[in-house]
């Protein structure tokens, strides 16, 4: 199947619809990092050192300076991944964001394919890349956690038992800050074999200043800060990145995983009275969404008539028109998207 | 020779010292450019669009938008270049800014050198690169415009004339919009078989945010683009790519460029009435100066004890210690950095 893996959430939206097809928390970063990012405008006749972005992940993180390195945003680092790690038989867990295939498939790699099955509940079977497994020989293996579009959060000890002489296991957790506790991030003590794509730009606003990191084996960070152009982060997201990492800014990314959690509830029950079930239960700032039982094949332009965007589906390996990706909003925005489902059905019954 | 060619003058800098070793013209945006960037804050939940930046990039240079892709600064197009463009048989003419051969470097190429000599006045023979000559089977061609650090401004006739069936020449002309009247620019209707690097970093005071653009063949272009990691560019970048390629920026960069060449005239008598040399006449906002009649070896880190910091000529392939990188800066900088290589020399006679 050919689908389009350059295609994203920010293309389902248009002006003046509500956006659920955007998995960014805010609208723009809260005050207080606003100020820090204006603060950084006033030295940019420097060239950017993102020594202080280094440490501040580190610390974060408790991990060795050498494991981290700063990113202009997650998709940097599957650039980075794709040109500085050596790979011939790279395997992507799908459904997921499509960027790491799009940039494996860029530097010239042949990429196969590990699709998750609805019946599974797109839960991911370690065995498949155990001896005697269909990607047994995988030799660089990217999977997200929690999963986009899927929502379904793995266990770190299934993705730490992944690793096998040879092969890299690249975790993204983009979204893994909005998950209360942060319980099965794969960051720790034991990073062999492993690479964590992290990015600022979900829970801060940041999509547009492209600030993320990677941490994980230093052999590996090594081999990609030896691809990484000079300067690639810039001062202002060198900025944010500190002042994201600080103490205080976790402690709200922590509340902030709360209320998601608590939204998300709201989401997923508003659907179910109107008839419509999640893939899997989320532990993501999203759920995806079978349609199917509307019988209206993709409901995304009918769904935009009545003033909602939403991620399509169809341009997911593994998934179809019948599937949406919904971003979790307040209670009010999921109670209007449910009724607008519900006068969607009763268009279509009455066409 | 092996160098450093990472190296940069940003490194070559530290706090307390006069900075002629980094040619960023501005300490930071002029006022009315820091509140374009400021404004695109507000925004920063979005993810970038670029699409204005082509526009003003197509714009501002009289080009179709298929010509143009705005890049995370010059650095960034180089990598792309490097993995984009299928080359066997690349050239980088030197001395110049060292970043294009680090990218195909790093991207796995083996690079040849054009080395231009002193005794040339750092001038490029076209003649090399045709039928003959010693680069004639060259498949790719980089060379920068005004050359850094040499200063030396090539004839646009002369590097079009570079031009072969099966190769591609690279200009770099990050500093031509410092050259008044952008004279001997590629940038034309006839852009078949090139690719133009420009930078706004120098002139605006923007090394810390990012940003650039390149200018070429739409079917390079097209193949940059393919390797170009998503939201590259980051929103802030946009908004103030959009912004220095005005009508009335381009104007203002234009009397700087007029300004520049006056404060250029000055450091070079300055330098010529200490017994000091440039490297050849310069079209930049810099002069590569010839420090061996010193007798002193590197004057780098004796200059930093008088207080001026310059920029090492070592890790250019083809100059040495005795050469360094001085930045334009305004007449009372050129007749003090002059004083200090007096006394440079004084305190060496002594010693």
């Amino acid at each position: 199947m050919s689908v389009d893996l350059h295609h994203h959430g920010d293309r389902d939206v248009a002006p003046g619809l509500v956006d659920l097809a955007v998995n960014v928390r805010l609208p723009a970063p809260p005050p207080w990092l606003a100020d820090v990012i204006a603060a950084s405008l006033h030295d940019l006749g420097r060239y950017p050192d993102a020594a202080p972005a280094v440490e501040a992940i580190a610390r974060r993180h408790g991990v060795d300076p050498a494991c981290v390195l700063p990113t202009a945003g997650g998709a940097e680092a599957f650039t980075l991944v794709a040109r500085g790690i050596r790979t011939s038989r790279p395997v992507v867990v799908h459904p997921q964001f499509t960027e790491p295939e799009a940039a494996l498939a860029a530097a010239g790699h042949e990429v196969g394919r590990c699709v998750l099955s609805r019946e599974s509940g797109f839960r991911l079977d370690p065995h498949a890349f155990a001896a005697g497994g269909a990607h047994a020989d995988a030799d660089l293996v990217v999977v997200g956690n929690p999963t986009n579009p899927t929502g379904v959060l793995h266990a770190a000890a299934g993705l730490r038992s992944l690793r096998a002489p040879g092969r890299l296991v690249v975790v993204d957790e983009a979204f893994m800050d909005a998950v209360p506790g942060e319980t099965e991030s794969v960051i720790g003590t034991d990073l062999e074999g492993l690479l964590v794509v992290r990015s600022l730009t979900k829970t801060w606003g940041l999509a547009g200043l492209r600030a993320g990191y990677v941490v994980g084996d230093p052999a590996v960070v090594a081999a990609l800060r030896s691809v990484q152009p000079p300067w690639s982060v810039s001062s202002p997201a060198i900025a944010a990145t500190v002042a994201c990492l600080s103490e205080r800014a976790v402690a709200d990314a922590e509340a902030g995983a709360m209320t998601i959690a608590a939204d998300r509830e709201v989401l997923v029950r508003e659907l179910a009275s109107v008839g419509l079930r999640t893939a899997a239960p989320s532990d993501a700032p999203f759920v995806l969404v079978d349609t199917s039982p509307l019988g209206v094949g993709s409901v995304r332009e009918e769904l935009a008539r009545l003033g909602f965007a939403v991620r399509r589906g169809e341009t997911f390996p593994g998934l179809g028109p019948t599937w949406v990706r919904l971003a979790v909003r307040d209670p009010q925005a999921s109670r209007a998207v449910a009724a607008a489902f519900v006068e969607l059905g009763r268009l279509n019954r009455v066409a």
